[in-house]
This record gives structure tokens, sequence and C-alpha cells, in this order.
């Protein structure tokens, strides 16, 4: 029998380790619980209405189906038993492998607040995106139908907690619609009036970048009207806003629309994966990876991307990019190719091309080893590289020339506010 | 104060009526339940994951945002009091007119079994559209990974309910997904083994089309794949299939997929118009309107599109298609215009410019005039002509392109399921 690879997720990693198996002398089985890969760097453009669901998404099924190895699986894993290497799926189907790849990668951290969930949806998944553009749009829907000026301004509030990549991207992208795009859409409010406030609890926004792209992202949300609240901490979350601490300073936003983009943990899996294994899981759910990202004692099991935690190179874990799962994805189906000849490979080293954010049109920061760049040219470069990324993964040239389109234009035409029909009408308007 | 237009409903007749009063002397306020207009004749491609939702839908308010006399409410209407001329909208909210165009259009109609909407739904807006979607990706799915011959057959059967327009796009697209699309994506089924039964009550399809046309678009069907059963009504459908009965013959097709084409019903409102101003109400709930589209004894409500039963012209109703709420949205606007510069305007006459169905690539029926098409130029008149329209509604070229990429590669990129996430996994599996 041919030797057995399963593939947990389909994301970064996990997509690129099957891609790369295509001609290993192994049946691939891929398993996850959507039908599509998604390429969620531009995840916020569909929050905010600029791209649909369909052009950021490729279904699992054709991005592989060429791979005459490979066969997909729509499932949820519930257990693993590493001794007999089965996995069990939550439809009660087992899974037999010779060799395990776990990239299941991480959700939206509230910390010690999982009921913040519900009040602050995170940037993670289609259906939170389109939930945050529909939370977005009805703001404003509101806000014209508002009765009093106070609610008004509440509705015109947007916060978003976390001054991260997502956190940037999503704030610039509120300003951007307020200033820019539905400018003209309402009669009872000027939209230019929203204020985006932006909660960061470290000294500077973007603070995985050099200090100077930090103040240089800055500047740029600022000019895009963005309002940036440092040193600050969420301290409660209800229907009608946020309770934000900065020092011994608390005081209480009005907002009816609160977004989290203030970090991510491991996917429950690594968890899962540590009481099985022995391997040790870190204080964000991460499991520690060998050198040749195996556990300590399994060497048939590979964790990769976000859900690894992969001290090797830096001291630190490597951040939850998207290279990283990619270049992960890439060494498990070289590792296992090697083994499958016989031959050994060099412990993994990730090879850091560069750390970019985007905050509004023409307004990025991008550093790249040793340069350092803000505004026109970043956001270029931040451009040409999603682009050919997205052209890449998905050969699909529209979302480019669409993209493109919007950009120029500042139209928006994925603005749809879909979902359960309780949440279409407008709030009762109170008299 | 200026005369105030209220136009309830946003679809074809509604948006026309909007954007034709720009410079009518009247203010105009616009209510639907939705934000966006939809374009209706393509959502089947949504539903087969040709196209995403945002490509064949637009922002009301970007739409008419530069009707300075316009304003845009997202409500739901509950009451209308014809003698006080006003509506009274479910957020509580009252609205006062001075004429009152409704354009709420029609919903499916499961006749004496709304029980079977759950079970087979029908191509109604957009959520509907990506539950179709949903159902027929993970028909594939559950095939996929069905454990007996019995239940994958059942799962890799299609029903197509109803031979109009829709339920022959429909089932041809459900055809070309499993016969060209998807049929490299699995590795236990061959999807060219699915079949889409057709049923239609009549002895044939497209029966509002000529004979010749209805014969050429069997024929059509059948080089897809399609299987059509005509003289055959449903008499039961539950989750594994439908009961068919065909004069005295009855049957049971098992099919995990069922689709509902089989006839639309007016809006409800109809009947509430009809109770609140002696308005006769036809038994599709459509009002029965005057020669200038307005209320027997309330010229100030005027009703158009798929609600409007207007039987001045050819004795029958006029159709329910597009052209015709386009072509009484004009002229209900034209009216309003006329009497605001005290004139008067002919009665609204129909023009007919033909009819057409498409049923996969380069297999469509049109008829113009006289003139009867089918196969590939019928297709080519098809897509030209909803293009166009596509494109002057919308402004956006790329779906013209992607569409003309998908047609040409078979590509459907956006084929994503995505929904609740009780829906996302496959069921379980009986071994």
């Amino acid at each position: 029998m041919r030797h057995r690879v399963v593939i947990i997720g389909a994301g970064f990693g996990g997509l690129n380790a099957a891609k790369a198996l295509r001609n290993a002398d192994a049946d691939v089985t891929v398993i996850d619980r959507r039908n599509f890969h998604l390429f969620q760097p531009l995840l916020y453009q569909v929050a905010t209405g600029a791209l649909s669901p369909g052009e950021i998404a490729a279904p699992i099924r054709g991005v592989l189906s060429k791979n005459k190895n490979t066969r997909v699986l729509l499932g949820d894993m519930s257990a693993i038993d590493a001794a007999a290497k089965t996995l069990l799926l939550a439809d009660g189907a087992i899974i037999p492998y010779d060799t395990l790849i776990v990239a299941t990668g991480s959700t939206d951290n509230y910390f010690a607040h999982p009921e913040w969930a519900a009040l602050a949806p995170g940037l993670k998944g289609i259906e939170n995106a389109t939930e945050i553009r529909r939370r977005i749009l009805m703001a404003f829907e509101n806000a014209e139908r508002a009765t009093n000026a106070e609610q008004r301004k509440a509705y015109l509030t947007f916060v978003v907690v976390g001054g991260g990549a997502t956190g940037t991207e999503m704030s610039g992208a509120i300003s951007e619609i307020a200033r820019d795009i539905v400018v003209h859409d309402f009669r009872s409010i000027n939209t230019r009036e929203a204020e985006v406030i932006m909660i960061e609890g470290s000294p500077r926004v973007l603070n995985s970048f050099p200090e100077d792209l930090s103040k240089s992202a800055e500047d740029q949300l600022h000019k895009l009207g963005v309002k940036t609240r440092l040193h600050s901490m969420v301290t409660a979350i209800d229907g009608n806003g946020v309770s934000v601490k900065c020092g011994d300073q608390e005081d209480h936003i009005s907002a009816k629309t609160v977004i989290w983009a203030a970090g991510v943990k491991a996917s429950p899996l690594g968890k899962l994966l540590g009481e099985q294994t022995g391997a040790e899981v870190d204080k964000s759910g991460r499991v520690i990876v060998e050198p040749d990202l195996t556990l300590k004692g399994h060497p048939d099991i590979l964790v990769i991307g976000d859900l690894a935690n992969f001290p090797h190179q830096t001291g630190k874990p490597l951040p939850g990019v998207a290279q990283v799962g990619i270049q992960m994805g890439d060494y498990a189906a070289k590792l296992i190719k090697a083994r499958l000849k016989q031959k050994t490979v060099k412990p993994f080293r990730y090879w850091d091309k560069g750390n970019m954010a985007t905050i509004g049109k023409a307004a990025a920061v991008a550093q790249i080893g040793p340069l350092h760049f803000g505004g026109l040219f970043a956001w270029l470069l931040w451009l040409f590289i999603h682009l050919m990324y997205l052209v890449g993964f998905s050969n699909r040239l529209t979302v480019l020339i669409e993209w493109f389109y919007n950009y120029v234009t500042m139209n928006r035409g994925a603005r749809l506010i879909t979902g359960d029909a309780q949440h279409i009408s407008p709030e009762k308007v109170i008299s």
C-alpha cells in the first residue's frame, strides 16, 4: 500500500503542502471543514464591501483537481489517536494515516471574555466578514433613521479593537467608506462626521513593525481621519459601546459597531495534539515543533502554519502570516518526499521576505529587510504582491481588474447587507 | 411643500420609476427591505456557482446617489392607510405620500404546500440562491462520502420542479456542473452519472414560448443530459425525494436535492392593497390595475411590475418578466411628471421586445416577434442582451469579463458552501 499522508486544514500551509505533494509517491487526503480555501489577507475587503466572498475564495477541490493522488474530504476532526495513527471525524469516519500534517490555523482570541465575540466580531472566516459588513452598513442605515443626535452619533462611531495589521486595515477601510464611498448616499446624515477609533494596548500601532513605520502608519491613519488610542485597554463591551482604560483613566465610547482585531489564538486542535502526543503547547495554544516541524517523539506528525510554534530560528515563534504557512507547507512536502526516498533534509528555515500592512488607498507601510517604505510606494508594493498571489492562486484575473477599478473609482459594489431576515430590518425607531 | 412620491420595492419596476423621477419636481422616497437591487434574471448563476452575489446586485443607495430628490429607506411596509395617504413601516415609522407606487413583486408559490419551501427552495433572493448552491455542492460532497450505491444515487439525483424559464436554466446549469465543472474534483464518484430530472405539469417545457421553441428547448435539454417528465405533477416532497404523478401513474424519485421553480405568486401586499382600496385582486394575488396602472378610485396609487395584473392589452395579465417591470416603472414616472405639469399621458402599452430562455453554454431559445431562434445564435443573443443590461445597471464591466471567462473555461470560482455552521458538515456517514 502507498504511503498515506493526511492533511488537516486547507489554509496557506495545508494547501501548499498538498500542492507540493502532487508528484509524491503517496496517497494524500486533505480534510477541511469548509469546501474552499480563503485568501485571508484580503478578507477585510469583503468585510468592507470592496470584494465579494467568491473573489477571495477558491474551492479546494478545484485547486487540487489535477492532483490525481489527492482526495478532498469535507469534515471536522474530533479526535486523534497517535498510537493507532488514526483520526476520528465528527461524522464518525475513521481516517488512518502514515504521516499527518496538522494545519488548522488560528481563531480570534477574546482572552477572558468569550462573551465579546457576539458584540465585537473578529475577521475570521467569510461569514464573519459578511456579518461585519452588515453591521457597518446597517450602522449608516440606522444613523439615517435616528431621531436624536446622541443615537446618531453612536451609530456613526466605529471602534476597532487592536492596532495590528488587521486593525489598521479595518480602521482605514471604514474611514474610507464613510468619507468617500457612501458620502452621497444619505440625506439626513453627513457620513463624513463618522468617527473611527482604533484602540491599541501597546504604545504604538503595528508594533511588530520597526518604530519609524509605526509612526508612518499612525500619521497615515490620522490623515484618513482615524483616531488612535494607544496604551489603552478595552475593559467592557456592550451593545452601546466600549469602556476603555488608559493608565488610571477610564472612559466610555458610545459606539454601535465594534470590531475585534486584538489578537488570535491557535485552533483548539493544538491542545488536543498536546494531550495526545505529549508535545508542549504554548500559552496561545500553539504546538512547539522540532526543527523539522515534527512533534517530539512523533516524527510522523507535522504541525505547520499558525498552529506551530517554531522557536528555532529567532528564539521567538515565527509570526502568524501567510508566508510562514506557505513555506512550512512546502517544507513539509519536501520532508515527506525525501523520507519516501530514504533521504534527509535540512531543518526548516523561514525566509522573511518582508512585512507590510495597508491602511487605505495609496496608504501603507512596508519593510523589506533593511528597507522601510511608507505611503504610495508601500501601497503599490502591497497591491502588486497581493494581486500576484491572488491571481496565482485562483487564476482569476477579473479580481485584479475589479479591484483596480474599485480603487480608482472608489466604487464598492459588494456592499450588500445579507443574512438572516431578523438582521435585516433596522432597529426600532425610538421617537 | 413638494409633491411626495413614495415607491415601495426597488426591483426592476420601482428602481426604474425612481431613476426616471430624477428630474421631477417631487421628493421621492424609495423603501425596500433590502439595501440592494437584484438582477434577478442571473440569480440562477449564483445558485450554480458561476457568479458571486455581489456581481448581480447593486446597492440601491449607490444606484440612486445622484438623484438628489430621492431618499432611500431600509424598511418593511406593514400597513397602508389609503384614506390618510400614509404607510406604516414595521419599525413604527409613518410615511406620508401624495403618490404611491407599489412594486413589491412576487414570491415563490408552493400552492397548497407551504411546508415544501424548506425541502425545495425556490430561486427568489440572494439567500435562497446561496442555499441552493450549498445544497447542490453538498450533494456531491455527500455522494463522495456515501457508503452504499443507493444513497450515492440519491445524492446524485437532482429534481427541478417546473419547466419554465427558471426551471430550464437551473436544470441545464446543474447538468453542466456535473458533466463539466466538478468532473475532476472527486475520487469516489463519477459526477457524470448524476441525473437531473425536470418535472413539468404541462405537455411541454417553456410553455409560454411558441411550440417549436419548446421542442428545441427540450432537445437541447436532452442533449445536456437533463431528463424531462412532462404532464407530471409533484404530489409529495420529503427529505428523500419526490412523488410524481403522470396520469394515473405515480412513482417516487429518490433525490436529496429538489429545487422549486414551479411558479410565483404576488407579494402579500397585493391582498393588503385590495382590502384597503377595494381594488380587485386575482387568484395569484396580483392587483388588477387601470389602463394607467393606477387603482380604480385611487389615482394616487400605482401598482407596477409582477404585482400588477394589466389585462388591457392582450386580455391576459402581462408576463412577470423584467421588461414589464422596467416599462411600467418608466411609465409611472412619466405619468407623475405629466400630472405635476397638469398634463395627461396615454394609457400604458407594453412593448414586447421578445422572449428568451437559456439552457446552458451555447444552448438557448429566443423569440423576437415572428422570428424564432434556438441553439448557439439564441444563446449569443441572450448573452449579449443580459450583459448589456447588467453592465448598464451596475457599470461593472468585470462581470462581463468574469462571465465570459467562466463560459470559456467552464470555471466556476464561486462554488463556495457558505452559511451557518450546522449546515456545513456533511451528513453522518451511515456505514
